[in-house]
């Protein structure tokens, strides 16, 4: 089955402190479709101005992604740029120019509408209630989200809660957006609101998952060196939801794996700059570290 | 089997944001040896003062502690006390008082030398050395160490490294001593050195272990509330060789369970103060917990 997703195309600039890199294919939406594409088809909602380089549509095109709801218009695609210290955990923005996705309506082709997998990638909430408005009765709704959006539209960002089948964001988010320490506890607060379940995305830590009556905790892959963790968050949303589209299931189990599926596309994208390195990448390859996954788990 | 235990043996006083509380039996080998005690026979080696209550060698007698090379002198036993910040991952020492810990030297009975499960619980290397100087080919030998001694005696634990099979600290340590910042390139560092072993505990993110193209990572058990960490690393380490010398098997598969048996512990004893949880605790709770690692890690 298709995964919709929909979020954010950027034109990255990216230091790390041994690289730097400008003009990156970036974005919430970029990096989950493509993630996303190792398991089936996807359709891609967002906005690109006219700088917007074909090679990076090519890209997109080469992965199987549907780019009918990839609107282009006048002016310049939306520009992030940012700088890691050296441990990679710690990232500095040192610009954000919206461009055209300061008027980006998320407007679905009427043949999307009836899409059953849904990935809300990290934009504005008010953008994700739009892109749920114009659906009909998806199976299976994914929200992710930032702390900018629990800074700034938490109105907006409660209210979607309700209207989703999962929620993703990191511990720090968690506990931002509840006011409570505990994970345990903070994640039966916000599946209160409404998602059935709620990943809790820890960085180099792994993942936690929680559900009703279900916890499952991932670690994460041992990487010797992480050379860019731009989008490994994105990463893992996008190949989480591909699983589940690509089987159909959204049982416990299914949620399990999932959620190690995305764990393997976010550790292989952060082995390059950009989407570089899931350019390269093979299904056999995120099936091969998916059986690394549950080798290193086994006890 | 046995278990060889030699640590400090304190009176601790903590204070968290909700609780404060003085004259709590505390130190590495208190910890550790009712940990071990939850699988097997434990040699506990250590010194106190004329002001250590009976009570607490009546709570290491009741957990079937020999407690032969648990040394009595003139003098007050070992003092410290701590607080934690709110989130219970930060603690600030408020004062040490070493005491009879000042002239300490860890002498075995002549019988417990060829004891053949060997636990180095966190004191100076020194003395860690001392004991091993002692020890007859012992089978396996555990050393668990702390920040202080990366700072105070780099050159000892360095030393140390050389003459044990497991090595246990924690993701700050591991960078501390190597100067590397990523986990997997410090763990074949200190691999490097002398362990064939080794875990690094990650407090509320689990834990993870390295050996020879063995890698195994852990979660934590999702506590609700955290009612007083200290001690948690010491009973990691307790259950971890308590398990081992239970089993007597040292093999990759043995090691991974002693991994989860240890966080199991440490998970019960961070559920209250001092040593009070595991007082309550029988060993169908410890395998109970164990079960549930299993399921929280299954996909």
């Amino acid at each position: 089955m298709s995964v919709l997703v929909v979020g954010s195309v950027a034109l990255d600039s990216v230091r790390t402190q041994s690289e730097a890199h400008d003009n990156l294919l970036g974005g919430s939406a970029s990096y989950a479709s493509v993630a996303a594409s190792f398991f089936g088809p996807v359709r891609m909602v967002g906005i690109v101005g006219e700088d917007f380089p074909a090679a990076y549509t090519d890209l997109f095109a080469s992965r199987g992604i549907d780019t009918a709801g990839l609107q282009r218009v006048r002016g310049r695609t939306f520009a992030w740029s940012g700088e890691y210290e050296a441990n990679m955990n710690n990232r500095r923005t040192l610009s954000v120019a919206l461009n055209v996705f300061e008027t980006f309506r998320p407007d679905l082709p009427e043949s999307w509408r009836d899409t059953e997998f849904v990935l809300l990638a990290n934009i504005a909430p008010a953008l994700q209630h739009h892109v749920l408005d114009q659906m009909r009765r998806p199976k299976f709704v994914v929200a992710d989200t930032m702390d900018l959006w629990i800074d700034t539209t938490r109105d907006d960002l409660l209210r979607l809660l309700g209207r989703v089948d999962m929620l993703i964001l990191n511990d720090g988010e968690a506990r931002q957006l509840t006011g409570i320490d505990s994970l345990p506890r903070a994640a039966t607060a916000l599946r209160a609101l409404g998602p059935k379940w709620l990943a809790i995305k820890k960085g180099e830590h792994g993942c936690l998952l929680f559900g009703d009556g279900e916890f499952f905790t991932a670690g994460a892959y041992p990487l010797e060196e992480v050379k860019d963790p731009t989008g490994c968050g994105d990463c893992f949303a996008g190949g989480l939801v591909g699983h589940l589209a690509a089987t159909g299931n959204t049982d416990a189990s299914a949620l399990r794996q999932a959620v190690v599926y995305g764990s393997v596309i976010a550790s292989f994208n952060a082995e390059s700059f950009s989407l570089r390195r899931l350019e390269a990448l093979a299904k056999s390859h995120v099936d091969g570290r998916f059986a690394a996954f549950q080798e290193f788990s086994r006890f």
